[in-house]
């Protein structure tokens, strides 16, 4: 599979673990769910992300969940592997096995502490040091998880250091002016360029596009979205690019709730066909007759709106 | 003029504090703000909030400020103060000279630390009798910024045992769900009503109003959103409601971005006519010329967008 | 080996985790650590805890370790064993298998988040469902970790309706009010006993004994400290008790730094021949030259302040 | 009164903030205990400290205070007026009439938010330029409060761009490295000295000593222990200073509990005779039975070691 590199572009889709009602681990939507993601147009999907259900998996299963995914993805389709671990020994453990496995790259997040620049760089280098200057890196900034504020300059500064780390996933909030300040001193002179991915569940990608990112790396139950937005802003059709988006901004921003978040997402792949259940590992949020009513009159709202401009729907889905 | 109750209902937008360029306090601001507020429809205002720059004001200008907004505000129009204070004799202090000077009700926001329920409990029941039966209050519950995490049983217990909380400014996030159990616990045989307005920058009000809400205690540019969104609603017209909604929702969810929102919300009220200047007193963020441009662009978009529906689109706007 | 049940009394010292050098896990130590704490008294021991470098470990490692302590451990020594983890699944694995291998009991942790009493309780109910009745359950109440404050009538509520709670790991802080809340509402005619051992590094045992609690459950590079002072207070000589823990207490307080503590701790133990090697496994704090020198200065001083009054000073120490 | 500078040594006791029992200013106990704190041998005090009960006076009282702290003071006792505001206006202000009141600094701790190093040298910048360059200034460390972690670097930066930031509130935790390092990079050819003195409740001072601080500036009942256990330290008695301090470490120790030491404090200098009531203003801790009689014992058990080893026990005690 192709790894990912200071160019990349496009959407990288963050993918859900899907669980049977039971609660075991779900391979058979491990593939449907992959082949939803191809189907909509992602480039490529990160796996083992720092938010989503990754800590509720046996090491068995996490290992089950790599491989299934990494095998039902199509050649061309890179998969970034969440490998941000309290211990650097099993970080670079994970992103090893995760790259002969055929991973396009690891995603590493700054541990909580290390809140001064000086531990923050030292960090990375004792990671990449361990990595190996073949695995590239994303360095993950979002200070909402981590406690961990970083400034654009030291993103910079690590841009510059490190060959391998390649790209940045962006989730501070409020970031538009930082990720400008990343865009504008990469690709410099005396700093390389730097890919920048979205997060924050895209709620500003047109913003991050119009200020210099390369796409999104995010989760959302209707990646089309997420590909359609930006493959329409780097066509240059910027306005057509927001356009769709702001169709689709009420079941963007009702996704994006904390907590519940997660468990909306999955109520919506599961009713997409994506995957078989909804479930959620405990301990979880669950979703009450009225939240499965909104969500419900959410996505008819949403889609009507989005099929009056000509976007793509989804398709599949049954309430 | 009118004291908040049980049956509130309506818009009391959380009021800027206006300077001028210098930094002085501008008390001829106050007043077209004030008259800006009545014009789009408001049913009253909430002064000093918890997360404004009152705290930036010398005591003289805190006074200054109160009765500047009082006297200008309409004989039916009701004046909220936030007096939440570190210490419950400065709290008391605040709300009997608010009171005095015609506030329709004080809010209270938990101070940080009262993680549990018997300390919260008695935190109220401690105000409550120091400010005495007569002064009706709002129970402010916003934990991203207290810390402090209360239950729907707990809000409700305070309902039954403080006649005069009569209102909830809830702002817990996820929060619809709670909302919900707020509203179907009060108003039923053992429990009175509580009125519920909702804050958080408005940005799941349909949804809100459609669990039961009251309407809205938050801020936003263009107050006039919040009055003929909660108008609709409260007509029936639930559909039209939420459509209008969504036409500003691309700008409500710009305004909400933390830390700059309120720079963002003052170069919008500004440039409506509403305060001479959109200067914010140091310590805070200011804006760049990108961040100026995007305004203006979402602001465009956004105008286009509801005049195409219909809606009012504030006016007097100039970029 | 044992069970603990609501009548445990003494001292569970948390081991540490030893690593040689170069990082692999030191089995070897695992023994000689082990053979060290019963040495000093301790009537068993916690493996595991949530602060300690069990996140570091790869499964398998994870495996080893707890085989390797529990071999070690002779018939009548309790090992305890943090189960605490993001998901229930993993959770309900570990201390399932702990307790195969003998463990005396598992503890668990509120995972972060819980703020509410009803989800606080609901997840001691889910846990303790899925573990089944006969696993004794540790309650470990360290807010300053988790996030999560507990009131005493929640600890006793839980105390009456799961029996199979049947310790309380008292960290909060300040706490000693709320231990004696406990222990007087515990063992009464409609609540059950609850053992009470207590962490912080023991910085206030005394104060701890003298409020109720029965023991200690802690780590400290000298048990014997913990041991003597419990053994003493249980004795009846609570002056004495006292007295030998205040001539410790420039050593406790030193340990007890906040995230350097672990690292002077495992300096301490390779000193005194209970580990090989001080490793810490990145990323970890190291110590500096001055840091070294200022621990044997304070060792030499507390070691003769110890000597002074006939206390145990724990032998086989090298500078 | 004399200004403090780079040079400036010994003890600034943090003075409380005295009550009547009805909760009335008392401004008689302020002159007291200006009196005991200078025959304690203090060099001075700091006032209305971040952490006090400075934030519970109304305007009005806080004016009242400083004029009688400072009125009391004989003239070589150095008062340091604690001047952090949200804005940098009334911080502005509020510096300035210290100043004119004779004060001998200001102490500024950094807002919170101010998580990277350009915002926080940004800010002191704009700080220094509003108050101009004839108030010396204390910069506070103090991260468990403002959550702002600031690097040894960033200090000396300060050291060298601001004439007037002239010493370091050192509170960090773990903090030794951190002050040595501040202390070898200061006073070197390219940055000024820095006077360091230490807070904490003093729980490290012999080390912090040791690595070379020049003082406390913190609180403690018995300020007489932090005034000769740096007199002994810098009159080259180390091992005497440090076995002073050991005697009173366990009241150390239980005075610096989070959330219920100020109320032990008080409790301590109400029986010392220094102020008249232990009140604390609502909403405050207060102290049980069990807490008084505890308290009681600590300090007939810690004032019998200190006379035993020759030192002053601090007198006018009654239980």
């Amino acid at each position: 599979m192709p790894l990912i590199d200071r160019n990349t572009r496009g959407v990288y889709v963050i993918a859900a673990t899907p669980f049977a009602d039971d609660g075991a681990l779900d391979l058979g939507s491990i593939d449907t769910l992959v082949d939803a993601y191809v189907e909509a147009g992602c480039d490529g999907m990160t796996i083992l992300g720092v938010m989503g259900e990754a800590p509720k998996l046996s090491p068995e299963e996490s290992r089950a969940a790599i491989a299934r995914f990494m095998a039902r993805a199509p050649k061309d389709f890179g998969t970034i592997v969440g490998v941000s671990a309290p211990g650097t020994d099993n970080l670079v453990r994970l992103a090893h096995s995760a790259m002969e496995a055929g991973a396009a790259g690891v995603m590493v997040a700054p541990i909580p502490g290390l809140a001064l620049e000086a531990a923050l760089v030292g960090y990375y280098a004792q990671v990449c040091e361990a990595l190996g200057p073949d695995v590239p890196v994303v360095f993950q900034d979002y200070p909402q998880l981590t406690g961990v504020k970083v400034a654009a300059s030291t993103i910079l500064r690590l841009t510059r250091d490190y060959p391998q780390i390649v790209m940045l996933k962006h989730e501070d909030c409020p970031g538009l002016s930082k990720l400008q300040a990343v865009r504008e001193g990469s690709g410099t002179a005396d700093t390389p360029r730097l890919s920048i991915l979205c997060g924050n569940g895209g709620i500003y990608l047109p913003q991050e596009l119009q200020r210099g990112a390369d796409g999104a790396m995010t989760g959302f139950a209707w990646p089309e979205m997420l590909v359609d937005v930006c493959r329409l802003h780097h066509a240059g059709k910027v306005d057509e690019a927001e356009d769709l988006f702001d169709a689709w901004l009420p079941l963007i921003r009702h996704e994006q709730q904390p907590g519940i978040g997660i468990a909306l997402r999955k109520e919506a792949l599961k009713r997409r066909g994506a995957i078989k259940s909804a479930k959620i590992r405990a301990p979880g949020p669950s979703l009450s007759a009225a939240d499965l009513a909104e969500l419900t009159r959410l996505i008819a709202r949403t889609e009507a709106r989005v099929a009056a401009i000509g976007g793509r729907t989804g398709g599949k889905l049954a309430a």
